[in-house]
This record gives C-alpha cells, sequence and structure tokens, in this order.
C-alpha cells in the first residue's frame, strides 16, 4: 500500500512530539498561574504548529495516496475523499 | 492575585488532558499508517479544540484578571498586555 | 475546457457580490464612527464568508478541472498545483 | 466621543478599498474562468488582509475606546462588550 514517506512520517511523529509536550506545559502554566497572555501565546503557537503538521500531511498524502490511487484508475474515489476531509480542515 | 476562575482552571485542564490524548491518537494513527484523511480530520479536531481553549482562557481572562487590573488603575498596562497576545492569537 | 460547474459560478458570484457590498458596508461603519465591536462582529462574518467561498471552489474544483485532468491522465500535474494553493489557502 | 484615531481610520479605509478591488477582480476570475487555483490564492489573500484589518481595528480599539471607558470608570461594561466581539473574531 502506498503511504505517506517514511522520512515524513518521522517529521511529523518528531512534530507531534513537541506539541504533545508543548499541551503538558501549558497544562503546567494553568497550574502555576502563570499570566494568561503567555498561556494564549502558547495556544496560538500549537494551532500553528498543527496547521503546519495537516500541511505536511495533507502535501504528502496528494504525492503519495491520492497520486497513487489515480495511476490505478481511483482517481474519482479518491478525490470525493479528499474533498471530505478538505471541508473540514478548511473550517 | 486574581487569577482565571477556579472551575475554569479545571476545564481547561480537563480539555487539555483530552487534547493530549488525541496528539498521541494521532500519533498512533501514523505508526498504523491510517488514511490520510481520518488524521486530517482529527488535526482539523485538535485545532478547534485549541481555539476553544483560547477562547476560554481570553474570555475569563478579561473578566478576572484584567478587569481586577481596571480596578486597581492598571488598565492601560494590562490592555497593552492584552492587545499584544491578542495580535499573535488572531495571525 | 472544463471548469467550474455554471450554477456554481453564479453562486460564487452571488456570494462575492454580497462580500463587496458587505466590504462597503464596513467602510461605511468607519465612516459613521460605529462601535468597534460590531465592526469587528462584520469583518469576522466577512472571513466566513469568504472562508465559505474558499471551500466552495475548492470543492467544485476538484470534482470538475482536476477530475478532468486524472482522467486525460494529467493527474500528476493537477494534483502538484492543486498542493501549492492549498498551501496557501491553509495558511 | 473617543473612535479609532484619525490615521488608523484612514489606514483602514484604504485597506477595505483594496480589499473591495480584490473581491472584484475575484468576480472577474470567475467570468473569464481563470484557473481555480489562481482564485483559491486571490481567496486566501483576502481573508489575510481582512484579518489584518481586524487586528487593526482591535488593536486601536483597546487603546482607544476601551482605555476611555476604563479611565471613565465603565471598564466592565467594555470589556464584556468586547469579550462577546473576540468570541467571535476567534472562530
Amino acid at each position: 500500500m502506498t503511504y505517506l514517506d517514511e522520512d515524513v512520517q518521522k517529521d511529523i511523529i518528531t512534530r507531534l512530539n513537541r506539541i504533545e509536550g508543548q499541551v503538558r506545559g501549558v497544562k503546567k502554566m494553568i497550574e502555576e498561574q502563570t499570566d494568561c497572555e503567555s498561556i494564549l501565546i502558547q495556544v496560538a503557537s500549537l494551532r500553528a504548529g498543527l496547521g503546519q503538521v495537516g500541511r505536511i500531511v495533507l502535501d504528502d498524502h496528494l504525492r503519495t495516496c491520492v497520486m497513487d490511487c489515480v495511476n490505478k484508475g481511483e482517481g474519482e474515489k479518491a478525490l470525493a475523499k479528499l474533498a471530505r476531509a478538505l471541508d473540514r480542515l478548511l473550517k
């Protein structure tokens, strides 16, 4: 089965590990009553980090899985599925 | 010191715990080569969850910390600090 | 040449007309010194309206133009071009 | 009545004029059947431009109107109204 490139998978896992640590950091900030502005900036940074993960997954997905389906003549189904995911991602 | 209401703090911690679990879930999805659309939908859901956390922090922050500063005559400083955080949050 | 469906084109034009009117409305609000919160809510509504236009264009584009390229064996080029646009749209 | 600074008002009007022209441009692109990727990039640019307008209005609003209310002892009401607008803006 075609899937995301191995180095892309590794990159995403590294990013998600960092994001997971950052989420734990925000919990600690709340517990230590860190000023809310710093918390809001961390939340913004987390959202940006996740946006980047989404773009990386999507970009490689188009180049691997969708491309593979297209080459196998299953492009229509792959594009319909992609459209549903994009609709959610863009909301 | 004035800070976020205790029940708001608890609510945010609960939400961040759920978000942390969801981030671990996305890592597992990558490792198990789950289809990318499901991953993208999870990333969108994570971003929405973090957006909700940001709105809750901001809302309670205005009602507690900023309001308290205003009442103490330190409103100008509090609003300037808030403006910087909002600028990041809205990007 | 394959392009967006005609009824989709009409729907988008109608939405853009409404958006254009709303932009003019915001200018008038500034000139009449309407309260800023109402202006911010209009700006948020405009952004949501444009997001909806983006999703409609993208959705129909996938079903028409990209699908057509795929069927002509030009899927790879179409997907690469799409990836670049999505990268911008998701930022 | 305190309101947005005059030069900020002018800057916002200039930006909204540019945005209005850009919206008309997108309509023309649809009518001329310009490729959808270019349209999506314009829509993304429009959304970014409106986001910038929102940030400018909000920033000056905090420094002028809200600050003025705070100085008049009407801070609580101003912050509650601001909270409602921010909730919409951050969605």
